[in-house]
């Protein structure tokens, strides 16, 4: 006997992307923020790469800087609660803001921290690598690594603005820069056509000089996002080349060569689920073989080998999409249009893998 | 120059509420719900005392119990990462149902835990106590204590049902019973007229034959928290009598008779607070008696003396409520309004605290 229901349209967040081209107009945007006091994460790269850069921004108000070691590695229990713990020291408040400054791993484990303290704190991203600017900094999934498991541990915690400043570009090494254009060009294929054909024309070599390539992924992400906030539906279009590109992944990082980047395990990902989704998905096969070379083009070494495969079949079994253990794909029908949840034999994905890996070794 | 505004409506939660009266009734619904396994929280009270009472309920499903030790002092970090520790080697899915049966730690604790893996676990509230039934269990707010303050770390999550078991409260000390009622006459003052009428002429004794008053507490506090899920408005009239509570609460937490019970420090706020609203918020002077005396009867030692003011004082500083460090009050204008955000001068409120305390220990 029920005797009370209660439906709520609870949290609305208003998520801006903002494009700042030039120091002043970051400085503007910064020192018009009402805040009282800002609360800067980072870790040691980006306060010595990064910070210096935009330095200016921060001088008109009360900061304070809390520097984590770099590396998806600390993206775990101890930092988190060693960020917990300075807020708490520093007294931080509902009307102070988190400032997000660097990689996916500082928007994850920031967001996180901002989620949790006083049950939400407002945080902004400012994303210093390719990867966090087209995809990570978007989208409010926070988390960190528990149990050997990525990303087990999170919520949902939008930013109040992802400010993108294509400057940051110039301080990344030229591996990370090629590795985030993978998830450009990922986002440009569920786009369309034209989007594709754009951003695999242009490449990670002339992304700073258009930045817009960037935006429009950024874009894609928060309209797909938008509908489908908390990832229940439509938003896992976006999985497409991280079911394999994950489980090849969490491969590299026991490899005496890895780990692979994120962008480069799921470069691998997309050219297997591109020829899954040729099988599977009604993808033209000739479409799928031209898309698949560009992708090629971003792989990197520890190239898993045949022998592999069980090893990366057993990661993807624990991968947390995967309800009931059926392994489910998110796979592309054209350009512009994805299927979510297709869910494909064991023995059809090794067939695919055997073939893609032979094709990287023996060219 | 913003490009891309996003405003969403996420998360819908539908939190249901439940009185069942009887075992079999409790048994259907367990019964009834259709997920693969149960992942049920008790502390080692309950686990003794009220789940042998309801364990035909859990029968017919693959259930893990984790037990943690009873009181809020375990309501910390390392409680929780055991219980996402035993999430993570059970394997837990989104398919699968946190239980929490205690009373407000287990549902703080336990919310945060669903809350947080996997970004989000369903979880449902079966509280054991008096207060958690009337409001601990109910509205989503999930937390741990940290670095000394209370449920500094945490975040909304809303359990998908609340079940109330009234035959739980037969398992409770008269003490907890007693604490328990003052949230129902809490309630009942915000509620209105009748509403106070009736809860303060029963009484905590008869309130195992009377859970409908039980449910109204509940439903009046899932109204509010309907209107304003994330506590930036209208949901802080809850923290009626609970400003200077909370802050008599953590006082008593290092008294060699301490503590108090929650109910306790709120009956003995309740009555600074209705003094208050006589003096500030146009409270009529002979109800705020009134109300005061049915509150009297639910305070318990140790009592504060005059000379403990000052550290209750340095409490309040503490609450996270106090923006900008002036504290601030929910106080009533008559039953059924209340205001929130009224700033008081410390010098007024320990006026308030001399006269109350001294009429306490000289009746």
């Amino acid at each position: 006997m029920p005797t009370f229901v209660m439906r709520m349209n609870h949290m609305q967040p208003k998520s801006i992307l903002l494009i700042l081209n030039t120091l002043s107009e970051l400085e503007e945007h910064l020192n018009s923020l009402t805040n009282e006091r800002f609360f800067v994460l980072c870790d040691s790269n980006t306060w010595r790469e990064c910070f210096p850069r935009i330095a200016s921004g921060f001088s008109n108000r009360q900061c304070h800087i809390h520097i984590i070691p770099p590396g998806e590695i600390h993206k775990q229990a101890d930092t988190l609660w060693d960020i917990l713990r300075n807020m708490a020291l520093e007294g931080l408040q509902k009307s102070d803001l988190v400032v997000n400054l660097g990689g996916g791993t500082i928007s994850d484990i920031g967001g996180l921290a901002s989620a949790l303290y006083q049950r939400g704190l407002p945080y902004i991203n400012l994303p210093t690598t390719l990867l966090a600017m087209a995809d990570a900094a978007h989208g409010g999934k926070t988390a960190i690594d528990f149990m050997g498991i990525k990303n087990l541990v999170g919520t949902f915690w939008f930013p109040q603005q992802t400010i993108i400043f294509p400057e940051f570009l110039r301080t990344l090494p030229q591996r990370e820069l090629k590795a985030g254009y993978v998830e450009v060009l990922k986002q440009a294929l569920l786009a369309g056509k034209r989007a594709w054909a754009q951003a695999s024309t242009i490449g990670p070599e002339q992304i700073t000089q258009n930045p817009q390539i960037i935006c429009r992924a950024a874009e894609l992400k928060m309209k797909i996002v938008k509908q489908d906030p908390t990832d229940r539906g439509i938003r896992q279009i976006l999985n497409l080349g991280h079911t394999l590109g994950h489980a090849i992944e969490a491969w590299s990082l026991t490899h005496p060569l890895g780990p692979m980047l994120h962008g480069e395990a799921v470069a691998l990902g997309m050219m297997a689920e591109l020829r899954l989704s040729a099988l599977y998905a009604g993808l033209d096969e000739d479409f799928a073989q031209q898309a698949s070379r560009v992708f090629s083009r971003f792989i990197h070494s520890p190239f898993p080998t045949i022998s592999d495969i069980d090893q990366i079949q057993n990661f993807m079994r624990y991968d947390k999409k995967n309800r009931n253990a059926s392994i489910r794909f998110s796979l592309l029908a054209k350009p512009g249009k994805a299927y979510i949840g297709v869910s494909i034999a064991e023995k059809k994905i090794r067939n695919v893998l055997e073939e893609i890996l032979s094709g990287i070794h023996n060219p």
